[in-house]
């Protein structure tokens, strides 16, 4: 058996809270799968319920806006990568927020930390932000159902920059950074890839967040949403499944 | 002296067909420094001629919509990174070539190939072609002027996916691929970067290739512009300026 849903050659993927043998998927999803997609009885689905589990399905039935499931097999686990990898930008008006979360989703990202500059735009100010990251988070469980992952990424409430001083596993884009290979295994199992709000920060900023590790990416200066997506997938090519250790 | 205009610590960068000591920029990039820059007399702006060189300037003159400049220093050349990087991707509506242009510009990717499929959009058939690439070569424009790039990518006229047969340096992004690390250098100093229409290829296609190396970017389902900006971001990770060399 497939490990990632992504290896399931199947129809369309969606997400549940359980995994029963009998699913009915209705809301945006059923719309989706039974509107957009126009799901026939016996097609295959996979569904995850957003935190590792995926299961096998076939079409039952196809209502109007919903589509009933039963499984086809059994519970699989996808496996977590390791290192886990976290990516926090900050959120001003040119970087392109939705855009980030729906590249990071794909590419495997863990956990999303939108960061609160003196450049972020009004909406992020404390009294919207919940409604931003929801949309976020709406983002994300689209990406997360396109691409097939069995785990939601986390996206969590805006912080300041400052708060980062000292987080283990620091990492920022620097055009006179290290090649991928020198940057260290983060100490607690979690690099925390930083984006600034020009795709860079500057030398203060570093200073300030102690002596995090500095990868390069490439010789030109990136916009925010390329240096994260840019750091995303570098980062990743040194993270591996468990059964891949030794590497 | 750096050898990137984007370790230069100037205020704006453009494009001019020569870089003699005094310089008049008028268009689109006249328009865009004196209106929306809003440069005054006395700032520092560098300019590249698109063919690899570029020269620091100061303002002289601001008129409206047109920018006069005087040599503030001499020629630079910006050094290759090798091997070099091509990026070939199809032209499907889902696609968003716009997007994967200016982030694989930004990234320092050499020549972009744009792929007819089956799948293609009707603005990508023979006869709309050339208006569709100008529109791309636009899109690389600006992206090199915002990330300071000195040379600006080359963009193919579309071309099928069978002229790539056995073309050297083949890659093709494959969740089943290789680490970065084990794709061969290309022969004639070249890697081309194959994305399909939906991120992925068939293995029908990919036997239609010739035996391309499979480079592995993650576990997930990438949409094809992200496939291409992270297999970019990846490769360009194991590409040098000659001075680095032997890495």
């Amino acid at each position: 058996m497939t490990r990632f849903a992504a290896r399931c050659p199947a129809a369309a993927h969606a997400f549940a809270a359980t995994l029963d043998d009998d699913v009915t998927l209705d809301g945006a999803s059923g719309h989706h799968l039974s509107r957009v997609r126009r799901l026939r009885s016996g097609e295959l689905v996979t569904v995850a319920d957003g935190n590792g589990t995926w299961r096998p399905y076939t079409v039952t039935v196809v209502r109007s806006g919903a589509v009933e499931l039963h499984a086809g097999g059994e519970r699989v686990v996808e496996p977590r990568l390791e290192p886990a990898l976290a990516v926090a930008f900050a959120l001003t008006k040119g970087a392109k927020p939705d855009l980030a979360v729906q590249k990071l989703t794909e590419l495997g990202v863990d956990r999303i930390v939108p960061l609160q500059s003196r450049r972020s735009v009004p909406r992020w100010g404390s009294d919207r932000a919940g409604a931003a990251v929801a949309r976020l988070r709406r983002v994300a469980v689209e990406a997360a159902a396109q691409s097939r992952r069995a785990r939601l990424p986390e996206v969590d409430a805006p912080r300041p920059l400052t708060d980062l001083h000292g987080h283990p596993g620091l990492v920022v884009a620097d055009p006179a950074g290290d090649d991928v290979g020198r940057v260290p295994s983060p100490p607690e199992g979690e690099w925390m890839l930083v984006i600034g709000p020009e795709g860079g920060l500057d030398p203060d900023e570093i200073a300030n967040l102690g002596a995090p590790a500095r990868l390069r990416i490439g010789p030109h200066v990136l916009r925010a949403e390329t240096a994260a997506i840019a750091g995303a997938a570098i980062l990743t090519t040194h993270r591996a499944t468990p059964r891949d250790h030794p590497r």
